[in-house]
């Protein structure tokens, strides 16, 4: 299946999954429904599919779990929006859910998006068994305050001050890095790879992961509003030190590129058909948005 | 056991669980730590604890899972004393999360808190099977937007506006019923009771929320702030309807007290030594705070 065809049917099953939900709590789904909905990339649970894809036939098998990672990646953007965050009124071209919906029922949109993923992700492992589970644990523990929101906690404190390149490092590989990698592993482990398989991807992710964020601070400082669907330029704005306030562009540039080299080496070392995740692999060092 | 051990074993291992967490990160685990460390009652993991000891002896065996379902209550407290929402800046007798973190931290916080109790809840899970993946089942969806956040989210609809009753049992039995339901049902499933004791129990717990809820809306009116803890009359303050507004005092305290009586009766039912559930069933209809 061509990655497109993947992005529709991630897409499709994310705007079914929120159809005909609640009753008097009905406005809660649809400001979970809004925000998943509006047209994101779909990187993680693409990365998660083309994995497991190396290992398993049955892609859509997995769907759920793809869906649960999207779901917090989703909740993770609400609430770095929300006013006492990032206060961004712009997300994927479109108002962000608290400038939609308030404030009060962005932070439940939030809330409710982790803990769908946490419903997924149980009734998912009470279906499929250990690998479901071992696959959640490491979703799960990628998110949590020593994973993605640990990262946004240091992005936080980091506003306004210089802070050092190792603080710096930390930051990125928790804050997008975990949940990249988690992605990359869970589907690994959902398709059942074997351990010496899980170290090379492990590797992958985390070159991947971090080649990710330092295309975003580049685009944040050269791409354009119209292309990104968000405000350009909101770390000089809000005085926050990244990669390119640090290297400058040109160096930032340079350690994409060897990144991602390394990524296509450790993709070469698997005897498998990792064609799909090459593509996207390089289709990231290459967005403009 | 003594019910009041428990509740110092509970703490002691919550306070235990927070302890030198963190890198760069450990504001995180410091704003956690704070809040769930603050001095709660402890009712919810009591419950679970309680409701599985009528089947086995090793108590201390399910306590992260009693830790997880305190984690998930103290993140829906920081998230409701928030400005955006109840704007409360008391709780337990302390400042709430916000007042002494910020509400970016705050808000990061509860997620973290939320993220904890799903790392848990699947490290047990890999450990323990089936029985711990169906008691993480009933926990994280009693926390979802069709359970406790869809009261929430109800209750701030409800502000300013009169709601029938239907709405407003709605909002109570998901609020804060749903999870006190949940404690008993995890508690009873970990310990492994039979379909026809679940069925009970069910009911019990559904009652227990509902005369807990109450009981709530009663000491908002007639409580102190001094024993509570927190703000009194927020409801009226807030112009919300609650079982009170509707009802008036007493026929809020007949029902409490009806209600706690079929709670009894269920017990008694049971061919099980549910002497400290039924303790703290009492408890909780004559607390003052």
């Amino acid at each position: 299946m061509s990655i497109f065809q993947i992005k529709k049917n991630i897409d499709t099953y994310l705007e079914e999954y929120f159809k005909n939900k609640g009753t008097y709590n009905k406005l809660i789904y649809e400001s979970m429904a809004y925000s998943v909905n509006i047209g994101g990339k779909r990187i993680r649970p693409i990365l998660l599919l083309l994995t497991y894809e190396m290992y398993q036939q049955d892609i859509h098998k997995v769907m759920p779990m793809a869906a649960a990672i999207e779901m917090i990646h989703t909740y993770s953007l609400i609430h770095d929006d929300l006013p006492s965050m990032d206060n961004d009124d712009l997300r994927r071209g479109k108002p962000t859910n608290h400038k939609v919906f308030g404030e009060a029922i962005a932070i439940l949109a939030g809330d409710g998006l982790l803990n769908e993923a946490m419903n997924i992700m149980i009734n998912f492992s009470i279906d499929n068994g250990i690998r479901a589970l071992k696959a959640s644990k490491i979703i799960s523990e990628a998110a949590s305050a020593d994973g993605m929101i640990g990262g946004q906690v240091v992005d936080i404190l980091n506003e306004g001050k210089n802070i050092y390149e190792d603080e710096l490092r930390y930051m990125h590989l928790k804050k997008t890095g975990e949940i990249i990698k988690a992605s990359i592993l869970a589907g690994a482990v959902l398709g059942g790879a074997p351990e010496e398989h899980i170290n090379l991807l492990s590797e992958f992710g985390e070159k991947l992961g971090l080649a990710f964020q330092i295309k975003d601070d580049i685009l944040d400082v050269i791409g354009s509003t119209e292309k990104l669907g968000k405000n350009v330029k909101s770390d000089i704005y809000n005085n926050k030190t990244n990669f390119v306030t640090v290297y400058g562009v040109g160096k930032c540039k340079q350690l994409c590129e060897s990144l991602t080299n390394r990524c296509i080496e450790i993709l070469n070392e698997l005897p498998l058909n990792s064609s799909n995740l090459r593509k996207i692999t390089i289709e990231l060092l290459n967005r403009e948005f």
